[in-house]
């Protein structure tokens, strides 16, 4: 009989929801705007009713709890959109689905698609990047998700200013973090309010951007030394960025550690859209 | 029948070999110098003949070649020790005992006896630190030692600079990283040559000292969220320098992700001397 498994990436404006078989098949598909949860939930759960599920996996925005031995696991945390924070996610879920679940973040999920059947595929460890509106990043090391006392925030990581960038970053916590610095509507900013994609790629602020997100791939590289790092994410459409990165990450590595080829090591996703779902099928099915 | 299992602490001027049963008893334990291969490694050979070993744990000085699928696996890579650089090192040992090894990092072994004997008993993720004449970090994460295409590097991440640290960094790689702005002989340098013992601990070099470490705690917590960081090496005798970290890093990190109560969290090591041997032996065991 045909086994059936539930996928969520819960993202905070839409939630895609998925149903798919063993064989990656994915018989049912929908989105949900994020509205609040009395809103949203009620349509994820009528959702998944059509068919018996085995598993699921939720990957979600955060911050989320993570940890099993906290009290608060499953929990959506800390986010200011309306009605979620504090908001027990998962044992909704359970309410209405007595089964096995995967609980992590939106960006692990990611990950964990590419490593298996997108840009790392084959290997034992990745590192997910995203960079749109804001940095986040997940990844799995030893073929486990990475997640310890709560999940990784490394959009966040404090980093050394480019001496020629004069803008004061806005990230609401740490002003001039990696976020702060690099995420989408810093480069606007920097750039006098101008939209990214009308930036000509010759501009020196693209070497402002490669610098902060090189500087944070040799920082992930000597803390964890995964076999890949993956970038998403809306500013990535900027194609010239690559080339640019990993020049910079050369110039600040000075050859410290060995990596694979950069053209090997720093690359764009290949799952597109699809990373997280993906993702979150084949944890279901692999717990 | 009594199983034996072998462990080596592979540092830079001394070897420490050591022999245990399944209780964890050690039956015979020798220190052997550092000089060449040619030299060290027949006493090493000759040490662990004496009883037949199930298996065999090594933590070695590095930077080391921990990557399976790699030609030169097992090997010492680029040191400048005389001798030692591009050494097989394990090859040398299959070639003597034909059994089961681990080879991972002198701070990997730390950190596994750190989890499962020492400060982090009872965790699944630990971070190791050893703060002395470099600095040097290792960890395990979901109960697996922090590997990946190679080991960490973490005493080499790039901070931002102190505002009033006027010191310029002695790393011969990256000069100003956090090994070459927080090691001992930085501290040392910085302070006018002062021994780092004699600096009084209100001085304020200390505050400068606890700032850079606070901030590789909170990128490392970014990137890794492990739940505990645990610090060894010659300078953390220092003890003064725990609350100041701690005091650093709640600054420094706003609040952002939720750690530990930070007295459970930024701790000093609790095995001392033996945290690579207890580390190796676990290791061999649980392999």
């Amino acid at each position: 009989m045909t086994k059936y498994y539930g996928a969520i990436e819960a993202g905070g404006t839409k939630f895609v929801c998925a149903i798919g078989d063993e064989q990656m098949n994915i018989v049912k598909r929908a989105k949900f705007a994020t509205r609040r949860p009395a809103e949203t939930m009620p349509e994820v759960i009528e959702f998944f009713k059509e068919y018996p599920l085995e598993k699921m996996a939720i990957g979600s925005f955060g911050p989320i709890d993570v940890n099993q031995n906290s009290a608060t696991y499953g929990y959506v945390t800390s986010t200011p959109k309306e009605g979620w924070a504090n908001y027990n996610f998962l044992g909704e879920l359970k309410k209405n689905f007595d089964i096995d679940y995967v609980w992590t973040t939106d960006v692990n999920v990611a990950a964990y698609g590419e490593l298996k059947l997108g840009a790392a595929k084959g290997k034992e460890s990745v590192l997910y990047l995203t960079v749109g509106t804001g940095v986040g990043g997940g990844g799995v090391i030893n073929g486990k998700l990475l997640q310890g006392y709560g999940h990784p925030e490394m959009g966040h990581i404090i980093l050394r200013r480019h001496p020629e960038d004069y803008y004061e970053g806005n990230c609401p916590y740490h002003r001039d973090c990696l976020e702060g610095l690099a995420a989408g509507p810093a480069v606007e900013k920097r750039h006098h309010g101008q939209k990214a994609v009308t930036i000509p790629s010759d501009n020196p602020d693209w070497e402002i951007e490669a610098y902060y997100l090189a500087q944070a791939c040799l920082d992930y590289t000597l803390v964890l030394s995964p076999e890949m790092i993956v970038f998403g994410g809306g500013v990535m459409h900027q194609e010239h960025l690559f080339e640019k990165m990993r020049a910079s990450f050369s110039e600040q590595m000075k050859d410290y550690v060995k990596t694979p080829a950069l053209d090997e090591y720093i690359v764009h996703a290949q799952l597109g859209d699809d990373a997280g779902l993906t993702g979150c099928l084949l944890l279901a099915m692999d717990k």
